[in-house]
């Protein structure tokens, strides 16, 4: 008896998943205890699809699979957060079991979402929600499963990880970066979920839960994203022996929980600088492994429709074994968010302006700003500081107009 | 109800195992879903672990352990094929699950054992058996579980990896290596299994398995270590723009398997090449997730016993819900093996002499073996081919007796 699975949405990951099954039947048999087989689709333009009609059964109505008692598995791939939201709840309710790939929905419904799949003894699993390529969720779940994480830095957009290698690499403008990565199709024609870091966000509060046990929200910790970020910073980093890298970070520092998405620099020789281009990597800090990375894919129809289905496999597994209803993650912890005086690292600072060394080390002296490497450049300055606290930093924002750009040195 | 476990051996895996245990009594009660506590332990000598008397039982004698109802999982940490080897077969028959991070075991009596775990619905994990810091076997069973594995190329042992990076960066020759890895515990007093590549040959047959579903031996491939790698190789390689790190792999080569253990050269940009010392990494190519990089320590302690810990919360949970008896990996395949003329590589050369470039463009043209460099360094000469199949370099070697070193270039 083969497991029937629908799938909401048609689009670049579903035809991946389409692609998947019809390649590794054999397999994906093997490794789930069932054949699996895709009966229903929902999408919202029939004859654009006509090309998979004879396999599948076409939909635009949801109905037709919330009310189909052989469905066991819905895929929900539209992205959004509605009808997404109203979809699964459906299906769960329904007693039907849900992937999704929608890290917007899960970073923002993900609890509510959660129980009202273990009310309903369903399984919610969504793997693909953070770095398709890297199999990064199930990995914290199950071999962090007795380990005490410290850190998790994450380079995990593509799109701007794509930018960032083309200005530093390249020498290419901002502009003309986002364009290439556009036309290779990295960067989607509205990129400002990607470019503002918001992206990002989502995806580092699904690590938070899975890593350290403990809900957040975006609105809880700063997002800062690369579309103001300058050449010039890039260069001097460079000079200096950095890479300047959009990292996502979730730290525990003295049991409170540091979250922020921004800019970094990370000094050349860390494995982490060498990761390039589209490519994500999750670097994770803990008590038994010390340090691990995972790198691979941070897009593409097939790295994403993978970590689905292994989402869809270890439900059909489940459903094989009867074990339905388990969380995909059962760390459960509360952390208090640091403040800003608890925080500290060091800070590439660079200020609009060449202003006088005299000027600059006084109020460095008055804010206790230790100082590590001071320059002029092109009329501007850049300091490199000491470890100094995030406080420290927002005060010398209100009393120097000139700094423009402060990034964290990691 | 907490679920008791034994191990056998309390060595450096099985303090690991203590203290994660002791640590983090919480985090492993939610995520395996019930309380884990070692009630026995097999040592050798009871007064030199007096230290943990209190907590558990010492007992030199495995039968207390076997007859044991009370004991749902044993844990194998002794090493060696026997009494290993017999120790959880009659664990399995005595209806116990088995965790073990035995290698040599695995890659030698796997097939049996897992036969016996699958015939006494018990489960057997060896997550810990291959590079005990990277969740590799889980990880492949899972994320991988609807992909098609091409390739897998590890730096799967850290103390030739410490003794290659200290080599190369260093200017140690190999002795010197050597004795350093060993004073620093990367390294045992018999480093035989380690630098003769016999270790990481058990841990590619383990890979195959999981990688492939291929079950292979380590008399089926060629085994090269490092005991032979000269220093001048390796600065040469260096002076050429690559790094020489012993390399396993098993590689899908027109539908069939290529495994081998040998010193391989890398380009310096490739994110292998920065796994440095006691470091172990795993690159997996395949169809929907391209390239995949895992990197973690390659030994220790705690990296180990996370390992091992994984496992033990795994048939925990699979306790807790009554599913005990399921097969690590299920994916199982049969693949031949390829012949030595199709397996081709680019390969770096060294001669022990200057031979005239006269005599050696002779006999490369004779064997059609086309050259990409050549070069004459203190008497010696160094080649480096174009793509040539292993037949041709055999006979190389049995028509040049000068030929000293060859090693693939990935």
């Amino acid at each position: 008896m083969a497991i029937k699975i629908a799938l909401l949405g048609l689009g670049t990951v579903g035809s991946g998943v389409l692609k998947i099954i019809k390649n590794n039947q054999k397999k994906i048999k093997q490794t789930s205890g069932e054949e699996i087989v895709i009966k229903k689709a929902l999408v919202r333009n029939l004859k654009k699809h006509q090309n998979v009609a004879k396999e599948i059964e076409l939909t635009t109505n949801y109905d037709d699979i919330l009310h189909d008692a052989e469905i066991k598995i819905v895929v929900e791939l539209m992205g959004g957060l509605h009808p997404a939201k109203e979809y699964i709840s459906e299906a769960l309710n329904a007693g039907k079991n849900v992937v999704t790939a929608n890290k917007g929905l899960m970073a923002t419904f993900g609890s509510e979402l959660i129980a009202l799949a273990a009310k309903n003894k369903c399984d919610l699993m969504y793997d693909a929600s953070v770095a398709g390529g890297i199999p990064i969720l199930r990995t914290l779940s199950t071999s962090y499963a007795s380990d005490k994480i410290s850190e998790i830095q994450g380079i995990i957009n593509g799109t701007t990880n794509y930018i960032l290698s083309q200005m530093g690499e390249k020498g290419l403008s901002y502009d003309e970066a986002l364009k290439s990565a556009q036309e290779l199709g990295f960067a989607e024609a509205d990129p400002t979920n990607d470019v503002t870091g918001k992206d990002a966000a989502y995806k580092i509060v699904i690590l938070s839960k899975f890593a350290f046990g403990t809900k957040i929200s975006i609105n809880d910790f700063t997002i800062e994203g690369i579309n103001h970020l300058q050449k010039f910073d890039i260069e001097q980093a460079q000079t200096m022996g950095y890479v300047i890298k959009l990292i996502g970070i979730a730290k525990n520092i003295a049991g409170k929980l540091f979250v922020e998405v921004a800019p970094c620099l990370l000094p050349n020789n860390a494995i982490m600088s060498h990761i390039k281009n589209e490519i994500n990597a999750l670097q994770i800090k803990s008590q038994s492994l010390g340090t691990a990375i995972f790198t691979g894919p941070g897009a593409g129809s097939l790295a994403t429709a993978n970590s689905v289905m292994s989402d869809v496999i270890a439900e059909t597994s489940n459903f094989v074994k009867k074990t339905n209803g388990q969380p995909f993650s059962n760390f459960s912890r509360t952390m208090k968010l640091t403040s800003s005086e608890e925080v500290k690292y060091p800070y590439y600072l660079s200020f609009e302006t060449e202003e006088t060394l005299l000027d600059l080390s006084e109020l460095f002296s008055k804010l206790e700003i230790p100082v590590r490497e001071i320059k002029h450049v092109d009329e501007k300055t850049i300091v490199v500081t000491e470890e100094i606290s995030r406080r420290q930093l927002q005060d010398l924002a209100i009393q120097d107009k000139y700094l423009r750009a402060s990034y964290k040195i990691l």
